[in-house]
């Protein structure tokens, strides 16, 4: 094993590369770089050779996977002894590569420090080997790409942002209405037909955005979102609200009138 | 004037390219290939002939400004009058030249949809000549690099965010703080004290990161908060914190546990 200029071993670096929620042109300069440099690729599935979002976005972008590519399982569960049991076996997957002093490149579709495995993964392997450097690469969130897809302004400058999976419910969704001026809801699909009743009670439809899998071939985009009654999504699938009736409290230096409409 | 196919006046497109909050790695592919398409520049500054940060990101990038680079007026003020008045000097800049069939790329520092001066601009645009396409390419925000540099989850799969410019004051903040697990708090400058008096009545002091300038030459990031009590720190700088203590409500399809902290 080759030695480290101050004598503790050398070990490669773990790095989140943040691919971008689907198109390949959102990846960045330098996640492009990385991918294209001689770390060990791992990416995540849901289970054993299950698809993988992210191995799909750098396939979309014309990246021939190199062998010795790792799947990393992580399970769609939220029993957090089966979820600690899929982290160990992940970090102690990719920790010998690393131990060898070769980079391990973790493909994440969106960013990789936002509603990611990444995150998991990174505190596993730092819990096991304190010594393994850990990088970020950072990327674009789905609901930036969403907000930017529907020319929709996520946020003016003084405004209040708030992103929430939807299972939180309808009184936690209500109660941040209230403090916010865009409202982002992750994973509608169960809540969707509650949270479209709620919205037409608050005179907010004319204000949202659907977006669905934003940014790869099956994206699709429903600024009418009354269509969507009814109706089964995707579960990536999120919706954008912008209130423009929030009643804004104290602000120093000053408050800015608000306009009627956010959208171009 | 070339006609579109369809007989209607053709328009160039006015592209909002976001680019990163600093890094020049940080642009995506989708940006840096309109950087280099002949689209003319556009670019925002504070007062005639003073530096863009936006620029100044292509500029470290290794880019040659395009001849015909257009500088945007964008006042540091609250005054809607004012801002109105500079909006449209800015969108009647760029008219012209997109109403001439070019396409216009106005660089933005981090995310175009985010906290940007492009919305207004893009707005103003439409409503003077609806038929001028306007895309936006979306990008990494500072936040979310933010996060990556200090390899911190911005969120975990169900946790709740929330971004708000530090000028709304401590009663928001601390309304919001109880609603969420992380909070972005933006522009600190001028209430950092008080910020960090409440955070440590909160014991949220150890799960706070301080990031100034994030992927620029100068970036700074402090770890231990407490340093800067009584500090000046520059206008460009953030607060992450995290939440640990949240008692989580209702939520849909079981609780997971929380864990005791969220850095790596």
């Amino acid at each position: 094993m080759p030695d480290h200029p101050n004598g503790s071993p050398l070990s490669g670096t773990l790095y989140g590369i943040s691919l971008g929620p689907g198109d390949p042109g959102w990846i960045t300069r330098q996640a492009w770089e990385r991918l294209h440099s001689d770390a060990v690729w791992a990416y995540p599935v849901r289970k054993a050779g299950a698809r993988s979002f992210a191995l799909d976005i750098a396939r979309r972008a014309g990246i021939a996977i190199p062998p010795g590519a790792m799947a990393l399982q992580f399970p769609m569960t939220h029993d957090p002894d089966i979820l600690a049991r899929y982290w160990l076996a992940a970090a102690q997957t990719v920790l010998p590569v690393l131990l060898s002093g070769r980079d391990v490149g973790f493909l994440v579709e969106g960013d990789a420090s936002t509603y990611s495995t990444f995150g998991h993964l990174a505190r596993t392997v730092a819990a096991l080997a304190p010594q393994v450097r850990i990088q970020t690469l950072p990327g674009v969130s789905a609901y930036h790409a969403a907000a930017a897809s529907t020319n929709t302004a996520l946020a003016d400058p003084d405004d209040v942002i708030a992103v929430l999976p939807a299972a939180y419910g309808l009184t936690a969704i209500a109660r941040l209405l209230d403090d916010v001026d865009t409202l982002v809801l992750l994973k509608v699909k169960p809540l969707l037909d509650d949270i479209l009743a709620l919205l037409e009670q608050r005179a907010l439809l004319p204000h949202a955005r659907f977006i669905e899998k934003a940014g790869t071939p099956e994206e699709r985009i429903v600024t009418d979102v009354t269509r969507l009654r009814g109706a089964t999504v995707n579960y990536l699938s999120l919706l954008l609200v912008r209130n423009p009736h929030r009643v804004r409290g104290e602000r120093l230096r000053g408050c800015r009138k608000k306009t009627a409409t956010k959208e171009f």
